[in-house]
């Protein structure tokens, strides 16, 4: 954090520090402004540690969007990702690359909108490394946390025969906007993991067709079978859809940052009567098939984007 | 490191995966591939956090110095940033922005360069975010560690009295290109720890002038004297130099990643007994003035960027 400071660094690193006093995490035993933070994390707890950058023109406008949008949705897209190992976040550290001619508005920007999203999860912002420069704006956070006493989930333990949820609707959150306001699946994912071990989970980052593959690879090489009816379409997807079918948004579109999780089969009932807004959308299988299932008894095959209407199988 | 996915990430993850596999660290639960690592840090130790991101045109030139040098010099300088707090780096987490026409070419350089900093310090890479975009490489790391049962050393433990130290010679090295080659003095730091407390110390990445500020700034306002005839000026000055003073490059190049650090007066002669490579260049004073004394009796006021050849001081 010490390095490549610009001249506005730590003007702006004492503006932070007067901003984040309030709650401090138990972890830390010295926050930002030295060479490194020093933390004490939870004994007897795994550490998580996860990292996401967003770039101007790719993950926001700018322009459009406004800096706090993208403080809040920086630091948000990363407590996704604790949420999806049903983990607790703590402290983040973020780095920014700033357009130099409004170099400090647009870091205060940022830091409102990271700090609403950080007090909203008791997250602490740690370290930082301020740079300003001719490009466009890049934000970068590391976020670190810890798991439970049940441990971390991964995306690897899902087995045949396991239910596959969702925790809410999907698709059109690009279109609409919904992608800068994240809402990390956190409490949620404890909730259930403390009723019921979850097998296997990842956050909906890049549509559920293909971050369900990530999970059905990372466990050997599963087999699935989705339910067409069963998949929950967001309202944000008739605006977005036109003339698409408004099912393919709900597998492909993504930054819905809902989480999909296996659970076994006994578990099911409890966790369906439990949380009414998570949904059964399917089943994992030992064979390497990806399938959906629609209404009327066709079955297709799904792909990374959505599924193939070309290769229906029998 | 879910979020965010360009086309080739998963390709590139594993790609890495199969090159870090060989010296895991004692922390590593679960590496790199999931939405989060597990990590384990050590119990009882502090743990180290810092982060530093480097953009293209500005901390280097890819097309001159080469996707491999940045990857290198990119991990290079958070190590620094550990060895000033006399830690040992452990995992780190690299998130990039890449040119889309090279793509996976500059990706790959950049782990190169990475790995073979990592491997020099034992580093092992647990997490990343590839994306790619139409803008300037952009890379950010974030390194974690850990203290030794000494604890962290800070900005903030100045003394008056205290002995002021670098490790090595200064200036030239943005000029020279060595700035790409930084060579953490983490062993050093280390080592001086172990026979005498370093009351505070820093990284020289802005330049001895203005981080040996950050240290009596942080240190409840201390003041200095600096001995101009024993701050040692790098060979790479004199091509740097021109017609400038080659002791302001000295004290305001940045980025030579030594340390400066400060030391109680009775445990100087050890130190330097011990360590033939440190200099002694000042001392801790009580008084707010900062100053630089010449061989022929003047003294002058230190500034951030060098000193003050107009306000000279009686």
């Amino acid at each position: 954090m010490s390095g490549h400071a610009t001249r506005g660094e730590f003007g702006l690193i004492e503006w932070i520090r007067e901003r984040t006093a309030a709650r401090p995490c138990p972890w830390t035993t010295l926050g930002i402004g030295d060479d490194c933070a020093i933390l004490a994390p939870t004994a007897g707890r795994g550490m998580l540690a996860t990292t996401d950058m967003l770039m101007d023109g790719r993950h926001f406008v700018l322009e459009r969007d406004g800096a706090e949008a993208v403080g809040y949705k920086a630091l948000g897209v990363n407590i996704s990702d604790i949420a999806a190992m049903a983990g607790v976040p703590r402290v983040a550290l973020i780095a920014v690359a700033l357009p130099r001619s409004k170099a400090v508005a647009i870091a205060q920007g940022l830091h409102q909108g990271a700090r609403a999203m950080a007090d909203r999860f008791n997250v602490e912002l740690v370290g930082g490394d301020t740079n300003a420069w001719d490009g466009p704006l890049v934000i970068s956070v590391t976020l670190l946390g810890e798991t439970t006493e049940r441990g971390g989930v991964t995306r690897s333990g899902a087995q045949a025969g396991d239910a596959i949820l969702v925790t809410g609707a999907l698709g059109g959150s690009l279109q609409s906007g919904r992608h800068l306001r994240p809402e990390p699946r956190v409490e949620l994912a404890l909730a259930i993991h403390r009723i019921a071990p979850i097998h296997a989970m990842i956050d909906l980052s890049d549509g559920l067709a293909g971050d369900l593959g990530h999970i059905l690879d990372e466990s050997g090489g599963k087999g699935a079978i989705l339910d067409a009816d069963q998949i929950p379409i967001h309202a944000d997807v008739p605006a977005a859809a036109r003339d698409d079918d408004p099912l393919e948004h709900a597998l492909a579109d993504g930054e819905d940052f809902e989480l999909c999780l296996t659970v076994g089969p006994h578990d099911l009932g409890r966790i369906l009567a439990r949380f009414p807004g998570i949904r059964r959308i399917g089943i994992v299988t030992d064979e390497s098939a990806r399938l959906i299932r629609f209404g009327d008894g066709q079955i297709k095959e799904l792909t990374a984007r959505g599924f193939d209407h070309l290769r229906a199988t029998p």
